[in-house]
């Protein structure tokens, strides 16, 4: 849940008078990303989404995720829109911090994912990739390989008193994946946090991709692999392999991954399992005082990693090689 | 802010499936009430409020509530309407806790009410109070003058460490208040909570009356002291008499108040300050460890409750005796 900063309606006001988006009927605050706070908008003209981004989100990265949400949303992919103001600028300042109005998109996230719903997001991922490939601004991926050690000693003495080994595993992890990361994968633009509470569906029917924040250049695979963890596991952590091959199934129909991307698949996974292993026990070891938020596990985290340790190739995540369904 | 308990989108659906407002298109959780959780929900058929009843709404009150909007908005009060499900009932249940779905009022609510605001307020009051006059259910005010001495022992070690004094404050006026309190006022349904959070406007024009759940029958100048004290300080917390004198014109032009009421007013006002004063005495002694919600300052109240004590009359409230505005 997320509304740090709070918003006046005379404030307001003044602000959309600098879009032409109508007249302000309503707006609530809404307990929906953990990064910014959230506004649902209803105007004359429709609903909207306003955002104010707080610190975590540096202002010199909102040009990327902003145009990226207008370029992906002009070649066809339902994700949130912005919406220019009367200078032609895609976010300015409201109490104090930037400020973006979006579209409002209808749908729902699902808590307990289906097949149908995995496939359709693996389609919808693959033409994200696809859409992104013509975009031409470039971020890093702090999150990827290169940022992981410095998470791993942010929050390497917390490991061993959540469990027993845990440091052992990070470790020994960390050093293998650091070696064998593959360099030679294609890249482009991943949306690199696809998760459940990301994607809007009405029925089965994926309705719009949300929450571009941790959008960046990084080896789309990864992408896939992301999505493997958040999509395709159980409350339970069990490996669900149907809704993988769903998935897997769904993104191949739109762009068959290569044979080194098939190959390197369980290695992703089990760096985008470390990844989020490493930000939750970092979270989780930095609650401040009244937060808002309940830190997730980090040892669902440590469960997934060691599923995917033990997979031998993409055969083990129910697809063959080749994008054939199995 | 206040989502406590979080819907899963198939639960939801099947909750709607009870009722006729159309197929569910999204749901937002809403930072609005401190006492529900509360989900701003877009159906084929327009915009609803669905609110789950946390613990502090004791279920046997319900009923009265939610037919008390209905009777109001019958009357032409703009306040929420509870939807009736298919069979028939305002209410039911949902992840275990009573929930109903109201329809959707546009409008904002006034971080900084003006004169006009609070003219408009009044005038809405005191519709209110007329079309509460045949509403056949009864409630009792559990934070009338009755209540306050159990809340003052629960407060009572806290108030000096707050403020020097404030426990002879609060001993001298509830004996006072005690003694003084009316019993011959006109009495009927009263909001009892009527905040500027829970008044919404289209520009100056009011636009609904929303949140009853300290709804109840008492004597209606008490609740137009609440509005006194909510609505004409400012946030220095000293009294604008313009805005209490458009605040209580605007009330008489739909019910002038009695010479008792009138006479009545400035203790009303005392109890009412003294009611606030006391319950967020008590909410600040028992913040829970991660609360969401960050207690109002009491002394706020008390302020206000010195000031009122300085009052003579109702023309220290901007207005001669009989309504006249001075």
């Amino acid at each position: 849940m997320a509304v740090y900063t709070d918003v006046a309606a005379e404030e307001l006001a003044e602000f959309l008078r600098g879009y032409d988006i109508g007249e302000l009927l309503s707006y609530k605050g809404i307990a929906e990303g953990v990064e910014n706070s959230n506004y649902l908008l209803h105007t004359s003209k429709g609903s909207f989404i306003l955002t104010l981004y707080e610190k975590r989100v540096a202002s010199e990265d909102l040009p990327y995720f902003l145009t990226l949400m207008s370029h992906l949303a002009e070649r066809g992919i339902r994700c949130p829109q912005p919406e220019k103001n009367r200078g032609g600028a895609v976010f300015g300042t409201l109490m104090g911090r930037p400020a973006a109005i979006i579209n409002f998109l209808e749908g729902v996230w699902p808590r307990r994912p289906n097949v149908a719903q995995c496939a359709a997001v693996g389609e919808g991922l693959a033409r994200l990739h696809l859409a992104g490939q013509d975009f031409p601004l470039r971020r890093a991926n702090p999150l990827s390989v290169g940022g992981w050690r410095a998470l791993f000693e942010q929050s390497a003495a917390g490991a061993d008193p959540l469990q027993h080994g845990l440091h052992a595993l990070l470790h020994a992890e960390l050093d293998y994946l650091e070696h064998a990361w593959p360099k030679q994968l294609p890249d482009g633009v991943i949306h690199a946090d696809l998760f459940p509470d990301n994607a809007f569906f009405l029925g089965d029917t994926l309705s719009g991709i949300i929450d571009f924040p941790f959008a960046c250049n990084d080896i789309l695979a990864y992408d896939v692999a992301i999505c493997l963890n958040a999509w395709c596991f159980e409350p339970d952590h069990s490996f669900n392999v149907t809704k993988a091959r769903a998935f897997l199934g769904g993104y191949g129909r739109e762009r068959p991954l290569t044979t080194s991307e098939e190959d390197a698949l369980p290695l992703l996974a089990r760096g985008a399992a470390l990844r989020f292993l490493l930000t939750r026990l970092v979270d989780s070891l930095n609650v401040p005082a009244g937060a808002l938020v309940r830190p997730k596990d980090p040892l669902e985290y440590a469960r997934k990693l060691r599923f995917h340790q033990s997979v031998d190739s993409i055969r083990d995540y129910g697809v063959t090689a080749s994008g054939v369904v199995a």
